[in-house]
C-alpha cells in the first residue's frame, strides 16, 4: 500500500473563501483515497462549507485558526503580528512533520516571508523561486523564477536552473530536461550583466543548458525549463494572462457582432470550447516555492474549486516526487563536486 | 497644398526582400500623393521588381547601393565597414535633409548603431529607444524601450517616459496621456531599483503619470504608454508572440480535428478571420526609434507588403506631426524649468 499524502490547506485565502476551497478538496479526495488534506481555518465556517455532502472522515481534518493574512498585510506584518494565522498554522504543519505539504491561495509576499522564514531553504539555496508550468505548444514549459527575486544574480539564476531542471525531471519524468536562460537574443553579446555572466555557470553546470532563449520560445517546444530574474518573469506571465484575455474578448465581440455570427457561435461552441480548455488558465493554477525544505504551493487568490484543486494536485506531485530532497540531494552533489 | 513627405526606404533589407519592400510602396504611393519614397538599393534589381506595374514617377526615386547589412553582421562592423550600404546610406538621407524619415527591416543592432551614430540623439536624451503600438482591448498602448536599453536608470526610464507621452500625444491626439511604469506589483514597496527610483522622478514630471503597471495591463485600456526597461520590454512583446502563436496553433488544431469541426470551421471562417484581423501583427509593424534628431522606422524582419506599409505609414505619421522636433521642445522646456 502506498503511503498517505498529506497536505495542509490554507482554507482561510483567496477570492473565493472556504467554500471554494472545500470544494476543491471534496474534487481532491474523491478523485484519491492516498490522501490527507488538514484544512486550517475557522472550524464552524468551514463545517458548514462541508454542509451536506460530507467529506470522507478519515480523509480531512480540521485544524482551528481564527486569524487570517489579508491581501494588504505586508510581509512583515504578515510574520510578526499573525502567527496563529491559518497560513502560518499551514506552513508550520510542513514543518512539524505533520503535513508534507500546504498550500495557500492568499498573499504571496506573506506565504513566501513565512515560507522561506519557517521552512528555511535548503542548503546550497539563497533565495527560493517561484516557479509555474506553463503551456505551450508541445505540452508544457517550466518557468521560474516569477516574482520572487528581483534583480538576481547570475549566481542566483544558475541556482534556479538546477532547481527547474530537477522539478522538470522529477514531476514530467524527462530525463536531462533542456534548460534555457531568457534573453533579448540568442547570440552571445545580447542582453543584460546577470544573464551574460550567468550563461557560462549553466554551460559549466550538470544541466542541461541549451543556451538562450527568448520570450516567443517559452510558448513553444523548444525548451523545458526557462530561467530568468522575478522581475523579467513575473512581467512575461503577467503579459500572457493580458494578452490571453484580449484574444478572448475580441473573439468573443465578434461571434457577437451580428445575428448571424452569433448563431455561428452557437454551432461553432464546441469546438471553441475544446479550444478554450486546452489554453484553461485553470488547469496551470498553482505555483511551487522551489528551494525550501518543504513543499509550498500558491494557487491564484481568483481560483476557482477546479483551478485550487490543480493546486492541490501540484502539491501531490512534488511530494509523489520528494521534490525537496531530491534538490538537497543534487546540490549536495554539485557542491561538492565543486 | 501640403508639404511632401519623404521617406528613404533601405530596399535591400527583410527577409522577403525588394520584392515586398516594392510592393508595399506601391501601396502606399496609390493611397497617398503627398508622399514621395527613395529606394535605396541595387538599382536593376529594384527596377525589376517594379517591373510591367509602374510606380507614380513623380513620387519615388532610386538611390544606388550595393551593399548590405546582413542580419549576422554585427553593429560595430555594419557602422565602421559598411559605410556604403542601404541602411546606412537611407540614414544619411535623413541627415542631409533629402528624407524626413527612413524606414529599414535590416539589423535592429546596425540600423541603431548607425542612427545614433548619424543622426545622434536629441539633446537631453542619453540612449534612443524603441517605441511599437500595442493592440489593447480599448485600442492600443504605446511601449519602450523594446530592446535598445538593457539595464536602463531611473533616469533614463524618465527619459523614455517624456518621449512616450510626446509621442502618443502627437500620433494618437491624446492630450495628456497616462503614462504608466512597468513593475510586478502596484504596490510602492514591489519592484526592483530602477523603477522604485524612476517613479518619484515621473511623480515629479509633466507627464500624466498614473502609477505602476502591470504585464496584463499592457493589453487594457488602462494606460496609453507603458515605460520598461529594454530587457523586460523585450522579453514582454516576444512573449507576447508566443502566446498568439499558440492559441492561433491550437484554434487551427481544434478547427481540423474531425470533419463536423472542418465544417463548422468554413462556416465560422468570416468571423474567425475579422477576429483575426483585429489581433494582425501586421497591422502593428513597425517600431520607431525615439529621441533621436530624426524618424527611423523598423520593420519586422519578416514583414510582407501589408506589414511592411504600415511601418512607412508609421513613418509618415511621425513626420506628418513633427515627433522629433516635438520632443526635442519638450525636453528644453523641462530642462530649462529643472
Amino acid at each position: 500500500m502506498s503511503r498517505m499524502l498529506t497536505v495542509a490547506i490554507d482554507a482561510m485565502s483567496g477570492d473565493g473563501g472556504t467554500a471554494v476551497i472545500v470544494d476543491a478538496v471534496r474534487t481532491v479526495l474523491n478523485q484519491r483515497d492516498d490522501v490527507h488534506l488538514t484544512l486550517v481555518g475557522e472550524p464552524d465556517l468551514i463545517e458548514s462549507c462541508i454542509g451536506q455532502s460530507p467529506l470522507p472522515n478519515n480523509q480531512y481534518s480540521i485544524v482551528p485558526s481564527s486569524e487570517v493574512v489579508t491581501m494588504d498585510d505586508s510581509a512583515a506584518v504578515a510574520l510578526r503580528s499573525k502567527k496563529k494565522s491559518s497560513m502560518r498554522l499551514a506552513v508550520n504543519l510542513v514543518k512539524d512533520g505533520s503535513a508534507d505539504a500546504c498550500v495557500s491561495a492568499g498573499n504571496t509576499g506573506a506565504l513566501m516571508a513565512i515560507s522561506r522564514f519557517v521552512l528555511k531553504t535548503v542548503s546550497g539555496i539563497d533565495r527560493p523561486a517561484i516557479s509555474a508550468i506553463i503551456p505551450s505548444v508541445g505540452g508544457h514549459t517550466h518557468m521560474l523564477d516569477l516574482g520572487a527575486n528581483v534583480d538576481s544574480s547570475a549566481e542566483h539564476l544558475y541556482q534556479f536552473a538546477l532547481m527547474g531542471s530537477i522539478l522538470a525531471e522529477a514531476v514530467d519524468g524527462v530525463s536531462r530536461p533542456r534548460v534555457g536562460l531568457l534573453n533579448i537574443g540568442s547570440e552571445d553579446i545580447k542582453g543584460n550583466e546577470q544573464v551574460k555572466n550567468a550563461a557560462p555557470l549553466l554551460a559549466d553546470s550538470p544541466v542541461n543548458y541549451i543556451g538562450f532563449v527568448e520570450g516567443n520560445d517559452i510558448y513553444t517546444d523548444n525548451v523545458d525549463v526557462v530561467v530568468c530574474d522575478g522581475f523579467v518573469g513575473n512581467v512575461s506571465l503577467k503579459t500572457s494572462e493580458g494578452v490571453a484575455k484580449m484574444v478572448s474578448h475580441y473573439m468573443k465581440e465578434e461571434f457577437k457582432r451580428t445575428f448571424l455570427n452569433k448563431m455561428i457561435g452557437l454551432l461553432a461552441k464546441p469546438v471553441l470550447q475544446a479550444f478554450g480548455n486546452r489554453i484553461d488558465p485553470r488547469r496551470y493554477n498553482g505555483a511551487s516555492f522551489l528551494g525550501l525544505q518543504g513543499v509550498v504551493v500558491k494557487s491564484h487568490g481568483g481560483a476557482d474549486a477546479v483551478a485550487f484543486a490543480n493546486a492541490i494536485n501540484i502539491a501531490l506531485l512534488e511530494i509523489g516526487h520528494n521534490v525537496p530532497s531530491m534538490i538537497a540531494a543534487r546540490l549536495d552533489e554539485t557542491l561538492s563536486a565543486a
